[in-house]
């Protein structure tokens, strides 16, 4: 029952079948383009059908055929989405806790990170697909500070001090309003740094 | 042109007036319990005018005149949420820092904290009115760890500190979708204090 990939190519049927999976896949990436951008300039309430249709150019009966639900919105713009942003670690603790921490609150801002964890955090609390799509991105936003902060930290220690990493960038932007300073950056690194450390 | 008290008593049209007033008051109630019922139990999205409307058993008309966008119904929720539950200080910093993170954390899942962050969060981004709500129940919900933690920390520092001890309860949630275990609350406040004590 298998084709070589000349068999496609030769035959009339499987030719439009072939424009046809393009199509779609260029509507899917066209849709999914659209979604992110509503999420992450207008955020989660603005993420909608019509307001989706309207951005990618495409009729709102398209979209429903093929992504009914609001949430199948969110899963496209997330799928698009790529790895978080990172600082690279150089050795030094310090610098390296502040470099990585410096990066996150600055994706929160130019990449309105804030917003997309909104829609992570409400929808991956009722669906099972979001709750898995939040898992990886999560994993992959803590991966740096939890190897960088492993150095000097393990099991239950570790799981709080990289919580409280994420807490200090994500709880002035969320409860305040506002992202914090540097100096409040450096003062969050310097209270974890010194507070893991051995007696 | 002052009127006292028994002028609106015994005069028909004032009578008529302060009935108008208590069924408007009584909507209002009516609607605000159901607002912020509907918030808790089924998060931001399901406040809607038809959802709320038919929680509280009025019509949709009904909200649409007096409140008629889903801001005022998030208002009207957040007017009836009460003061933040808290930890009694002793005077015992470590057990007087877990004692009110414990709180914080039971409160994110019994009074589903969670979902109303979010809604604030969301909101307070965009609307004035709700970012001053914000700032008042966050004061109130940081206004004993800040009073604790200010008797070691001032400054940039306990800012640091505070923002940092709401992490570890809200990143958890929000990131995870799982509350920091007792130990876990144990560790991160051993981390602070330990951080913020002088060298």
């Amino acid at each position: 029952m298998s084709e070589t990939p000349d068999d496609h190519s030769i035959d009339g049927r499987s030719r439009n079948q072939t424009s046809e999976d393009a199509r779609v896949a260029r509507t899917r990436a066209d849709v999914s383009a659209a979604a992110l951008e509503v999420l992450t300039t207008e955020g989660w309430d603005a993420v909608t059908h019509a307001t989706v249709a309207r951005v990618a150019g495409y009729s709102k009966t398209t979209l429903y055929t093929h992504w009914p639900s609001r949430v199948d919105l969110l899963g496209l713009a997330l799928d698009v989405l790529g790895e978080m942003p990172h600082h690279t670690p150089t050795g030094d603790l310090r610098a390296d806790l502040i470099g990585e921490m410096t990066v996150f609150r600055d994706a929160m801002l130019a990449l309105r990170l804030d917003r997309i964890l909104l829609a992570l955090a409400h929808w991956g609390a009722a669906e099972d697909e979001i709750a898995r799509v939040r898992s990886r991105l999560v994993a992959d936003g803590e991966s740096v500070v939890r190897e960088v902060l492993g150095r000097t930290a393990q099991g239950t220690r570790l799981d709080a001090a990289v919580a409280m990493f994420s807490g200090a960038v994500v709880c002035p932007v969320l409860m305040h309003g506002r992202a914090p300073t540097d100096e409040v950056v450096a003062a969050a690194v310097d209270i974890v740094l010194h507070g893991v450390a051995p007696d």
